[in-house]
């Protein structure tokens, strides 16, 4: 559907349409039009006039010129005549120029809203035809009986017979956000993804040299009004930090930077607790943003930040490790460590934005560029059979960071991490907890070895070749590719063993993860290349010595 | 609607009851169901030699015995034959015993999905009929056509033609928790309110001396499986906090307890580290929840711990301040305060269940009693002429603590709170804006005084007394519902002007507000008895001089 900034609202008599029209033009900030009023202006005279007049043909192409005139018009929710939807060159208009949504109420609904306006001075006219049959709801049943195929062509429906206007409104703003926002920017040639939410859609966009070119022309067009604080650590602020400067600087956004040291220690409440006092002191309101440069530490800290500093303002994600291109980036999860455990405090909080811009990479350790890898490795083996292949035959210029293809391999991840994400917003469903193939060890081996001995990805790839081999022994990993994954893990020069740290010490951190319940663990098993499912109730003890033999 | 743990799909065929039946059924941890295989074991026999051997009438009867049997049957996802809902015994059946969502699908989706079902081996004989036609798609049109205007009787309708099964399944679940789910709670003798959200609606109790009584049971029947962590402050553990915990240990519920020193000063960051770190090393789960009992400052701080811990977990409140009771355990809003201002740190986060023992008003101090009707008196004055009325009649009774009618009182502020929550979740349509009535010049005397000199409810009185004048001033306010606001402040106790505080400093504090807007300032005011509206752009000179006045 490729639906601009217009809704349509058609139902039956006493469905709402105009009030519900109004107050959903209020919520958004949009124009509300009458169709039939505007039939009216054009015509010069009422519609009755114009059916005894000129005949209905002449309303009819009345009627659609005037949905073809609201069709170039822009922000604007249109309530449209209860007959409009019979006449199939209005209906069409409405279907291919912006949202439909279609009032439903039941019969009985109809009969008591329409008594209730009767009773309105004035509004008999509009009423009487149907209430004074003798049986005015058998004929309200049998004219909505007669309309109900051409209310079913809507792109979606609100039941409005429990629901206040304001609720009837909020659904179909809901509508609207999820099925009918523009996304402009799916033309864009960096565009790599759209995650859409309840709340609505955001861009991911990846591209190569594109930070200082594109930052602060993103963030005018995404409607920022106010400024903008970039947050970013002190690895980062030269070069990217500075470049976000000079982004924004010629954008003419006003804006701020905040440093803080580089490195996992600093992801905790102190260094947010610094964040927010600087926030304060420079008046930040909820119109300003986040502007998040830097890996995963910088991602999530100022995502947290973001999350809760007047109780959510909008964040933008300019990932700069491939950990963060590829993973954290996108999918809301935002948190910092508490002594006791990673992650242990955290909100779900979306970007408004994620700009990546992929020639980053080149600054980056090669040891962080290596761990990235493995979430991308383990989004191909467990989603995206596509990707394995690509690994498989690009492995070298992949890892030297060739422009055209690492793009297009972190574009490729990205669309994936959006599509499960999309898929399953607030981990709910199960959907999301597929992304979590080897982690289950690999959080383990991070928490036993104290969070310094293995990188995130070093442990995901440890916990990757654990859990293939578990698979095997529940009998749905094939062994072929337990081999395939284990090469691959090889090529991008990942671990898949630990070294000096105790099985039981993994084991006991696995128990304490926050995803356990009851002591059950749920276990990611691959089926496939790039089919995936999760397993619960697998035997501690097969456990136990698959983490055992994990052990270099 | 009273329904169940029911949930039935009807719709065409195409539309995807059975895969997102399935999918439902898996979200919700409910058994899925498909009625024609249950009407076919019921005969003995395949449908089609149901009808060839015992005639259609046969056939129909089955089905709604069928209808009935499922209606006996809970947490069951039934997806529909695609002609049950031509038989009225058999769709009555269904919208009487359960939520009823139709599944919507084009023609074209239709014919697409069943032409791709088609090609797998086995499906033929089910979809021969309809694309054997010369004309297919135009027989898939008539046929949906005559059908159409029984899917309109649906609760609830998803268009299933851009979504995935999974996409469809969270649109029923989402149906389910906003219409269906059953509320067995508002059959209760202290249920006061329900506050429908999206994801799920709770209940608020009001009882008197129903804390020890009931907490532990009301938990075990929300369904808590884990432990219960109490977090109260020093002027509440006792009698509160030990007779929340005695109520736990008699409902066999395993429950620490957490208690920090008493005042707005603890609220802050450094109080919620020590608090996480406690939950930390008891390994709280997310299945276990935090039990709030106290005033504003334990539920603002042990709701957002419980709002960011794990990303989330359950909190009861449990209010014991009138201000709480009312107001701030109902709605979500949690927070901590950073030393420059006051929940410039928060999250919404709503309750699991809100909790109230009006008797608790007996220990409370004075001072803090007389706060709390600050915010009852601003229900009743922007919100809820009975309320109003409920005051002037029973003012005396109701500070001198009146079981009958302070319980009364309590939980009509309750029900209106939740009311405004429900309609407007996140403060996104203007609506939840309303309750902040008084706020406006409230907060700014607040932060001008140093959170020392007023109670919240005291700066409230303050600010309801100012947004009064100015709406006089403004010509919105008519001068007697001033006259009798004033009388109403006056009565319980409150103060209407402020002493020792520089006008200048309230204004500037108001300025930097988190509701303002690029400096622009909206403001609700009375337009009558239990009714108002917001206002923007107000000459500051005008809001100036009334703030002047204000002052003592």
């Amino acid at each position: 559907m490729t639906t601009r900034n217009r809704i349509y609202l058609i139902g039956f008599s006493g469905a709402g349409k105009s009030a519900v029209g109004r107050s959903t033009a209020r919520l958004l900030g949009w124009r509300f039009e009458d169709a039939d009023e505007r039939i009216v202006e054009r015509a010069g005279k009422p519609v009755e006039r114009v059916f005894a007049e000129d005949g209905e043909p002449a309303f009819r192409e009345l009627e659609r010129a005037t949905i073809a005139e609201f069709a170039r018009e822009e922000h604007v929710v249109v309530s449209t005549g209860a007959g409009s939807v019979m006449h199939d060159q209005s209906l069409g208009g409405m279907l291919s120029s912006g949202l439909v949504v279609a009032l439903e109420a039941r019969p009985e609904t109809v009969y008591r809203r329409l008594s209730h306006i009767a009773e309105l001075d004035g509004a008999e006219a509009m009423t009487r035809p149907m209430l004074q049959s003798d049986d005015p709801l058998g004929r309200i049943e049998s004219l909505k009986r007669e309309r109900q195929w051409a209310y079913a062509h809507a792109h979606w429906t609100v039941h409005t017979d429990d629901l206040s206007i304001e609720q009837a409104a909020l659904e179909v703003v809901r509508a609207w956000r999820r099925l009918g926002a523009p996304s402009a920017w799916e033309d864009d040639p960096d565009f790599a993804a759209t995650v859409r939410l309840e709340q609505g859609a955001y861009p991911v966009f990846v591209g190569w040299d594109s930070l200082e070119d594109q930052l602060g022309r993103r963030l005018a067009q995404m409607g920022l009004s106010g400024r903008a604080f970039i947050v970013c650590d002190s690895n980062v602020v030269h070069p990217y930090g500075r470049a976000a400067q000079r982004s924004l600087h010629a954008a003419g956004i006003e804006m701020g930077l905040f440093t803080f040291p580089a490195g996992e220690a600093s992801k905790n409440l102190a260094t947010a607790t610094v964040l927010y006092e600087w926030l304060a002191e420079r008046r930040a309101e909820r119109r300003d943003a986040i502007v998040a440069v830097g890996g995963g530490v910088v991602g999530d800290l100022a995502g947290y930040v973001a999350a809760t500093f007047l109780r959510g303002i909008r964040v933008v994600q300019v990932p700069t490790s491939l950990t963060a291109m590829v993973d954290s980036s996108i999918g809301g999860k935002t948190g910092v460590d508490l002594p006791v455990a990673k992650n242990m405090v955290g909100a779900f909080h979306h970007p408004a934005m994620v700009l990546t811009d992929v020639s980053a990479l080149r600054t980056l350790p090669e040891r962080a560029l290596r761990e990235g890898w493995a979430e991308a490795v383990k989004h191909g083996l467990a989603l995206e059979a596509g990707l394995v292949d690509l690994y498989e035959e690009h492995a070298d210029a992949l890892q030297s960071l060739d422009p055209e293809l690492t793009t297009r391999a972190v574009a490729w991840n990205a669309a994936v991490k959006a599509r499960m994400v999309s898929a399953d917003e607030r981990e709910m469903s199960g959907l999301r907890q597929l992304l979590n193939y080897g982690h289950t060890i690999g959080h383990g081996l991070e928490a036993a070895a104290g969070y310094d001995a293995y990188l995130h990805g070093e442990a995901v790839a440890i916990g990757m070749t654990g859990a293939a081999r578990l698979g095997m022994l529940e009998g749905v990993t094939p062994p072929e590719l337990v081999e395939r994954q284990a090469s691959l893990i090889a090529r991008f020069g990942l671990p898949s063993a630990y070294m000096g740290v105790e099985p039981e010490a993994i084991l006991e951190a696995m128990s304490r993860d926050k995803k356990t319940t009851a002591g059950q663990i749920s276990w990611v098993l691959l089926d496939g290349v790039g089919s995936s499912r999760t397993h619960r109730g697998i035997a501690p003890e097969r456990v136990a010595s698959v983490v055992r033999e994990l052990g270099a």
